[in-house]
Parts: C-alpha cells; sequence; structure tokens
C-alpha cells in the first residue's frame, strides 16, 4: 500500500533498512561526493591568499611571494593527510572529530570539536553557494536582483539531491567534478609544459590596474597573513574520515584511496596554480572594483587565451564552487547523527529517512544556511575568513585525540603513528593560531561566540535527555493500585447527529458524562435544557444507564473557554483522583482546511492541553462526511 | 478569577452582556464615529473634481466650472439626506443596505448590496490611512522608506482602539473631528465674508507652475467625469443608517440628528470650498510632480496665509484623513454581522467579544485593508476611484429597497415617502451609472469581479452552512441502539512511567486494549515483547483485568506514521462497528513550545486526525512534570 505521490518522483522509491550495501559508494563517487568541498578551495585559497598580499601593497612581489605561502599550505595538507590515513584506519566505523575527541580527550573536547565542524559545515555550505551564484551573477548582471533567489534555488536543489541518497549526490556530481579537475589539468599541464620547452619565463601578464602600484617588501607578518587566508584551501579534508561508512567494502581501503585522490588532485591544483602564478607575475585584484577578475580566471586566460576553453574551464570552476556546498550536505548529517547517538541532539537526528539518509540533519543544515543566506541577501564573502577556524579547530582536537588513543593503544608500530598525529596536531594548532590572531578583527571573533553557543546549545540538550530519563524511568511491573474510572465531559451547542454520535461515545467509555453548555449569546446555541428530559434522560434511563448530566454556564462577559476551563477547574478539584475526558466532537470529516471552518474546535484543544492541567485528558472524535 | 493582564490593559476590562447601554452613544459621539469618511471627503472630492478638469487642459477655467460640479453633488447629497431619514425611522435595528434591499428585493440584490459595501469598507480603511500617512510623509520626506510602516501602525492603532469598544473610539476621535470642522469652518467664514465686505473678487492665487497652461473649454463629457471624480465625497453616508443600534434612546431621533450633522457640515464644507476655489480662481496641480499642492492646502493659504493657523487646519486635515479609515471599522463589523445572523458569513462574525463589539469583524477588516496596503506598499492613491462604486452601488440598492418598501407598505403618507426614494434612487443610480462609465478603464472594472466575487463566497459560506444543518439535524431521543464498547490503541516507544500511566489509563476505559510498537530502527524504543509477560501480563492478569496485547510492526522502510495507520485500517476494517481510540501519551507538561521538543506527538495526532477515517478518536493523556 506504498503511495506513488510526488514524494516517490521527487525524492524516489522508499530504501529498505537491508539496503544500504547498495547505496555504497566507491572513489569515484567518493571524490564528487566527500571532496568537492576541498577540490573547490584550490579555486579560491591562492585567491585569498594573493589578496592579502596585494592589499598591504605588495604589488608585482606578491606573484613571487605565493610560492612560500603555497608551501607552507601543501606541507600543512600534505600532514594533515597523513594523518587522517591513520584515523581512517583506527575509527572504520566514522572517526569524525567528534568520535575521536569524545572517546580520548573526553566529552567537552569532542563537543568542542562537533560544534566547530558544524560551524564549519554551515559557513561552508551558505558561503560556497553563495560564491557560485555570484560568479554566475557576475557574469550575467540583468541576474542580480535575483541573486538571493538564485542562491535558496540552488539550495533547494542540493537539498533534494541530497535527500534522493547519497548514491544519486554521488552520480549527480561526478560530471561537474571531473570536468574541473580534467580541464584545469589541462590548463596546469599547457602551462607548465610551454614554461619549461620555451626554457624562458613567459611574457607577465598585462597587470590589472589595481595592482599597478607596486612596490614593497614583504614582511613575515604578511606572509602569515597570506597564508592564514590561504588555509581556507584546507577546508573539506576531514569529510572522508567522517564519512568513512558512506563506502563499501573494503570499506577502509576505498576510504584512504578517496582521500589520496582528494589530496593529490588538491596538492598539483594548488602547486601547479602558484607556480603559474608565479611564471605569469599574476596579482589579485579587488573584489567589487572595476576591472576585478578572480586569479583562476587570470592564469586560464593566461595559458589558453580567452577561447572555448577558457569559458568551459571557468564554467567548470563555477559549477564546483556552487556544489562544493555538497560536502556540507554529505558531512553534517553524520555529524548530527553521532550527537544524537549521545543525546547531544534529539533522536530525530539519528533516523534514517525512506532514502537512507539523515532526513533531519539535511533539512536542518538547509534551514541554517537559508538563514544565512536570507540574513546576508546572498552575499557572504565576508564569512570566508570564519571558515578556516571551525576546520583547523576541528581538525587539532581530531589529531589530539589520535595522539591519546595511540598512546593507550597496545598495536604495534603505535609510537610512529603517535609521532605522525603530534606532527599534524602541532601544524593544524600553529596554522589555527596564526588564522585566529590574523583574523580576529576581520570577523573570527564570531567563532569565538558560535562555537560555545553550539557547545552549550548540545550540553543542554543532553541534560533534557537524562533529566527526562531520569523522571520517567520505570521498572518491575506496572503500578495498577487505585484505577478509577474517568469522568467524561462533553462541551456541545446543539444535540445534532454530531453531538449525539460524541454522547453514544461517552457512554460506552464513562458512567460519569457531562454535557456542558456555555451560554455566551452564540448565534449557533441552543438551549438543551427543554429537550433534556425527553431527548436524553428517558432514552438512557430506559437502558439502565447512567444518565448523563447537563450543566449550563452562563457567560456574561460572552467568554467560552475561560468559563468552561472554570468549570473544569471545579471539576478536577472535587474529584481529584480521576481522570476528566474532555471530548471535543469534530462537525465535519477531517480536512487539513478543516482549520478554516471550525478552528473553534483546535483552539479549545490547544487550551485544553496547554492549560488543563495534569488531570485533563482532551479526545477528538470524527466527525460527519459532508 | 479574573485574569488583568495586557488583554486588560489593552483592550479595557471586559463588559457584561447587558452593558449594552452604557456602550451607546449619542451625536456628540456619532458624528466622529460614524461621520469621519463622509466629512474627511469634503477634503479631497472636490481636488479630485478638480484634478479631472486640470488634466483635460481646461485650465484656469477649471476653478469656475466646480461650481456646477459642486452643485450637483451637494444636491445628489441631500437627495441622498433625505432618502436615508426615512430609512432611518422604517428600520431602527439598523437598515443597512443589505437588511433593506434583502427584505424587499431578495436575497440577490441583498447580498449586491452588502458586497458593494464590504468593498467600500475595505478600500476606504487602506486608503483613508495610506492617504493619511501619504500627506504626513510628504510634509516630512525622512520618513519616506517607512510608509508602509506607519501605514500598518496608524491600522493597528485603529484595530486597537476599536477593540476596546465604540464609546472609547467616539471618545478619541471627537477631538481631530472637532478641529476639523472648527479650523475649516473658520476659514471658510473669513475667506467668504473678506470676500463679501470687499465687494471685489480676492486677488487670484497665482496659478502653480503645472496649471498654468490654461485654455480649452470645459465639455459636457469632462463636468460629467469631474462629478463622477467628486462624488468620492459621497461615500460614508450610508453609515449611520447601518449604525442605528449604536445610539441610545431615543435611538431613531438621535441617528437622524447624527445624520443631519453630519450632512449640514459636509454640504457646508463642500460648499464653502467651491465657493473659494472659485473665487481665488484656484486649480488642482498633479500629485508627484514638484510643486504639487493639494486644494485645501491652497484654499487654506489663501484664506489665512502660511501662518500657525494654517499648519494647525492642515494637522486636523490630515488627522481626520487618517482617521476616517474608521467608519469602516464601526459599520464593517456590523454589516458582517447582519450576514452571519443570515448564515453568509460564519457565526463568529455575530459574537460579541469582552468590549460588546463584533471582534471578528475588526479583525477581519485590519487584515484585508493590512493585505491591501502590504500589496501597495501603503500608496494605495490609484484605489481612491473603486470606493464611489461601492457606496453608490449600495446607495441605489437601499434606496431601490425602500420604494418597495413603501409600495407594500399601508403607513399613511407612504406616496410621499415612496417619491423621496425614488428620486435617492434615480439619482445615485444615474452618479453610478457616470462613474461607471468615466471611471471603467481607470480600475472601475476591478469592482466588476471584486463584487461578484463576494457574492458568490457568501452564497458558498451559507449553502456550506445549510448542507451541514441538514447533514447533522437531529430530533427525537437519541439513538442509543448497538452501543460496542471502544478499542484503544497505545502507541508506545517504551513502558516508563508515561507509558504506565497512559496503560493505567486505557484500562479504565476499555477491555480491549492494544500497545503497538513500530520497530523501525529508532534509538528510543525498547523492544517490549520480553519484558511484557513479566512487567504487564502477570500484573493485570492479576487484577482479574482483560490483559493488553503487544502488537509489534516491523517498518523495512523505517516508516512510521504510514505503518501505524496501515495497521490501524487492518484494525477498523476488522471490528467495523467499534469506535478506535488511539492514546497519545504526551512526554513532559504541555507548554506552548513543547511542538519543538516532541512534535512527534502532534504529528500522529495531526495525521490520526486527518487519515485515521471515521472509526478513529484521538485522546491526549497529560505528561510528567519536568
Amino acid at each position: 500500500m506504498r503511495r506513488v505521490g510526488w514524494r516517490t518522483l521527487l525524492f524516489g522509491r522508499p530504501l529498505r533498512s537491508d539496503a544500504e550495501a547498495e547505496e555504497q559508494i566507491g572513489p569515484a563517487q567518493g571524490v564528487p561526493v566527500l571532496g568537492l568541498d576541498a577540490l573547490a578551495s584550490a579555486s579560491y585559497g591562492p585567491e585569498a591568499a594573493l589578496t592579502v598580499l596585494l592589499l598591504a601593497g605588495a604589488g608585482a612581489s606578491a606573484a613571487a611571494a605565493i610560492v612560500p605561502v603555497s608551501v607552507a599550505i601543501i606541507g600543512l595538507l600534505v600532514i594533515v593527510y597523513f594523518s587522517y590515513r591513520q584515523t581512517i584506519a583506527a575509527y572504520p566505523n566514522g572517526g569524525g572529530s567528534f568520535t575521536v575527541a569524545n572517546e580520548n580527550l573526553g566529552a567537552t573536547a569532542g563537543l568542542i570539536a562537533a560544534a566547530a565542524l558544524a560551524t564549519d559545515y554551515i559557513l561552508n555550505a551558505a558561503v560556497a553557494i553563495s560564491a557560485g551564484v555570484g560568479a554566475i551573477v557576475s557574469a550575467v548582471p540583468a541576474l542580480l536582483p535575483h541573486t538571493l533567489a538564485l542562491c535558496l534555488a540552488v539550495l533547494v536543489l542540493l537539498t533534494v539531491i541530497n535527500l534522493r541518497g547519497i548514491r544519486s549526490a554521488g552520480l549527480v556530481f561526478m560530471a561537474p567534478t571531473y570536468a574541473f579537475v580534467g580541464t584545469l589539468g589541462v590548463v596546469l599541464v599547457l602551462g607548465l609544459a610551454r614554461a619549461l620547452t620555451s626554457g624562458t619565463p613567459p611574457a607577465s601578464v598585462p597587470a590589472p590596474a589595481a595592482s599597478a602600484a607596486a612596490g614593497g617588501t614583504i614582511g613575515f607578518w604578511l606572509l602569515l597573513r597570506a597564508f592564514a587566508s590561504g588555509c581556507t584551501a584546507m577546508t573539506g579534508v576531514e569529510a572522508v574520515s567522517n564519512g568513512v561508512p558512506l563506502f563499501r567494502r573494503p570499506t577502509v581501503h576505498l576510504a584512504r584511496t578517496t582521500l589520496t585522490l582528494i589530496v593529490a588532485i588538491l596538492v598539483l591544483l594548488l602547486g601547479g596554480l602558484a607556480t603559474l602564478v608565479c611564471l605569469h607575475g599574476i596579482t589579485a585584484t579587488q573584489p567589487g572594483e572595476p576591472g576585478y577578475q578572480s586569479v583562476v580566471s587570470q592564469v586560464v586566460a593566461a595559458v589558453v587565451g580567452r577561447g572555448a576553453f577558457y569559458y568551459a574551464t571557468m564554467a567548470a570552476v563555477l559549477a564546483v564552487l556552487a556544489l562544493s556546498a555538497n560536502t556540507s550536505f554529505a558531512d553534517f548529517p553524520r555529524v548530527c547523527r553521532v550527537l544524537a547517538a549521545e543525546r547531544y541532539l534529539p533522536p530525530e537526528f539519528a533516523r534514517r529517512g525512506s532514502r537512507l539518509v539523515f532526513t533531519s540533519g539535511i533539512i536542518a543544515l538547509a534551514l541554517l544556511a537559508a538563514l544565512l543566506l536570507i540574513a546576508f541577501g546572498g552575499v557572504t564573502d565576508h564569512l570566508i575568513p570564519l571558515f578556516a577556524i571551525g576546520a583547523l579547530l576541528a581538525f587539532t582536537m581530531s589529531q589530539l585525540g589520535m595522539v591519546a588513543h595511540w598512546r593507550r593503544s597496545d598495536e604495534r608500530g603505535r609510537l610512529a603513528k603517535l609521532v605522525v598525529n603530534a606532527c599534524g596536531a602541532a601544524a593544524t594548532s600553529v596554522a589555527l593560531a596564526v588564522v585566529l590572531v590574523s583574523k580576529f578583527t576581520h570577523g573570527a571573533w564570531i567563532t569565538a561566540f558560535v562555537i560555545p553557543a553550539f557547545v552549550f546549545g548540545f550540553r543542554a540538550v543532553r541534560r533534557y535527555h537524562d533529566r527526562l530519563g531520569a523522571v520517567t524511568h520505570a521498572a518491575g511491573p506496572i503500578d495498577l493500585s487505585n484505577l478509577t474510572p474517568p469522568v467524561v465531559v462533553i462541551p456541545l451547542r446543539r444535540l445534532d447527529q454530531v453531538g449525539q454520535k460524541a454522547l453514544r461515545f461517552a457512554l460506552t467509555i464513562a458512567r460519569d458524562v457531562y454535557v456542558v453548555q456555555v451560554l455566551a449569546e452564540e448565534l449557533d446555541t441552543d438551549d438543551l435544557r427543554p429537550q433534556w428530559r425527553e431527548r436524553v434522560e428517558e432514552p438512557v434511563g430506559r437502558l439502565g444507564a447512567a444518565v448523563p448530566r447537563l450543566v449550563q454556564i452562563r457567560s456574561p462577559y460572552r467568554e467560552f473557554f475561560g468559563r468552561l476551563l472554570e468549570w473544569l477547574g471545579r471539576l478536577t478539584a472535587a474529584e481529584p483522583d480521576r481522570q476528566v475526558i474532555v471530548l471535543i466532537p469534530e462537525l465535519v470529516q477531517r480536512r487539513w482546511y478543516q482549520f478554516l471552518v471550525s478552528h473553534r474546535a483546535w483552539r479549545l484543544r490547544a487550551q485544553l492541553l496547554l492549560e488543563g492541567g495534569p488531570q485533563i485528558s482532551v479526545m477528538s472524535t470524527p466527525g460527519t462526511r459532508i
């Protein structure tokens, strides 16, 4: 009896719980699903670093300075890579930062890591979409007024694709990912080959106007700041370790292969781009000012000219930018799931939906990203510095956790592994310190509020669940002492078919039945007193059942709800041991739009539930078909 | 046990139903409450007429042409006045256009009149507020970006004042109304006295730039169009006849006195303004163009100069403009109330709130006006032509109804009365035809959709109520055959305190109790099978009661609601004569924000109510305090 409706069309047919294996992926889909964030950062990492150098008035020498900065970033990447290879092997069920830190360093460390990652993922989802749409909008200015709408459309698209399941997402994202890697690869190979064969450096690209003011030496502090900005390229590297269970068997091997592929491609792209930037003397231009051109665009144009291939490459870059939000969609729900398993989030987040994905996490991410996009009108550039902090903080917690893990382990070769993770921890914590210090006044202070707020929230949810568990805990045989029959109260305006049905029903469940009328000058209220004997008392009496009592409440202020609640209060006070069932007859058959025609029934139910107190139960009986 | 909270502070203490008399008013409050719309139109009626003349290129001769146009409008007003005097006497319980047309011409005529009036009132509320705010904003341009917010603030203010009761409204509006009449009266008397004493026409006001292009003769068609525009001055005259029950005894006398006062003041203002416009050769300027100045402003400035008195007068004009929306608030709810009494609207509209006003009507008007204001961003100028159509259509239906009334009456002097109302009907129908034809392409066509849509809606509500009445009608003793005890179903995840409480409750109301578990990989579901015998079956068996049955449903697709509904469907099919009560235990004590933490209970209730079918009742039991 499975309905085939819009849900199935949009999200695909439901998948059985034991069909998990079919949904699992290999490296071919793993790179697009888990690597888009990391790969896309190749297109904005170098740009971010160059912009810092440019702002400092470094001008032409900035192009040369990109080399040491890139080498530092690539070095950090490689250290982190080896670190995470070990984490994947040690935690084949998903070694997200939360799990590793929680198990090895304690709950607080785990929650900090989780909060950092959650922040990173939410920011990534919003900023990636906004960056992609921003690029499209700057290409087609007519779309400018629709920036926010486009952002939200991409967000909805990503949400739907991810709700369809992880495999669907992999298939959809394969084409743009490999187009991105392929085209950019061709550009880098061509550019480097030409430089090698010609022997002499190629002619410098005519420097855009904004960077004409050259000169100035580049100090160590500036290099550090450029490095901090370039560290945005690091985000997304943790995704694979968190998503290990997504891979089919041999799980650890395939996950490691995927991580290797992602980092290798990223290193090649970063290195190649840095070399070409240096060779062509390319500098960043100021976004938002006339003549702005992204660094990737300048490199591609310098190597292949502004032909069809240029546009194909740039289209792939844009697509990957916008879709790199997908890493958040793949991983954020898994972070939530792990938190839910430890009761730091409602159990809803640990429930797999009809397509075996964690529906609540996906929807929560979509809502939070939508909120950010709406709050910033679809332009989230200034959130970019915040990214790296979340990622680096999570990295550090995770590596520190691994160090503790190896210390307690008795595995062979654990010392070497400890050293690798310790190097990772040291490298990422230094990078974190650099980013924090250099970016603190540029918005990084916000994370100083957001991450603790998340930690506080997680703890509050856990406390609530713990208290709930303690209060509701029960064991042993159920207590059946003192079972008293309930009292039924029916608020009734008329004794029509609906009222009679309710009265019949009440007679089947209780002996004490009150029919209550609030006389408040309503057009549709009959005074039941004159008809009560003939229509109710006599027939019920003939049956031998207990006769329902009619209660009429005058309401000189024409108030209905207040008077009824007052009377119920007196009733429960008089019968403190008995439950009172308020039976609300529905007028017509239930429809979702029923609220419009009979909102009084809904309001009565809501008021009784909220204000009725611990003795009042509310029962809704179905109405007549009309 | 009456709560004194924000409600009482905002709306005043509740009034007893028998306190109606204290809330009734006399002419002193009647003029502000029911006459603001009519009086305020003195400030825009002449302007509307002059603008038409100006647009036609009539220039300076426009000032002279205002005299015949004003005479025609005043003539129409006087005819309508005598007509409505008779209506008030004939319908002392409120002779709104609906009542008169409905009783004498049939339901369709009544509904057309009601729809026309409703349209008129909604438009009036929106346009009056927007006109008042527009004037304030053009005086203080810094407020321009907040136009809509200001409009909505005035709307909220009017809504609150009217929810406080009709007497409060009268008291609040007395000051601005009498300031308006007083200051404008002084201006007119001064202006006319000066003209009479000097003997020669006063120096023409230097014509504003926009009207410099004079010349052109004024044809009959143009005069007709100017008349049609000026007819906006007619709106609001029907208000008194509709609101007769608002007056204290002697009701008819006081209502007639109020109508006389309103029409007399309106005639004097219109006549005086027309004379001064003619004497000073004032013409309209184009709104929205530089140098725009309203006609009233020009007249006042010409007579008293731009001193303190000018500003006092203009402030009174602005206040009355904005507050003239109040006539809608006083009368629209009464139109709704009469319609509700005839079941053309839900009974809610006939219910008096805590301050003896028809709360639902006031809120409906506020919402519809807010919708209009938001849709047009607070600038509703182009809706002005639509006004007069609703008012004139309602006038015509009402007068025609009175003609039919007198034909059937055997009252003395009915022939004379018939002639008066027939004249009224003829005059207003001619005016209606003129407005319709001359304004059709300027937006009047919209009313050709809106008024029939209202009529259709009223009829649909009536049909729904009639069908509901027929289906649910019942008479005689209630049918008690075939009373079968219900089945109780408890969806349960754990047998904790909450679950035990639900089970205990179920045992008090039925012998057949099912505890249903949907096993859908939820973190918080315990498998009850192993504990069932010891914790439930044995204790209940010892008590001698019927033992509850445990049902476990596997859900390979992890779906909860669908599987439960499926199982309930099979249960109701197997027991077609029995009611099934689904008992939903609430986890925690009810709070309005409970939805956030336990929305599954709410969703389950909603799904069962909407999709459960005619045998399923839903019961919510209160939860544990936490």
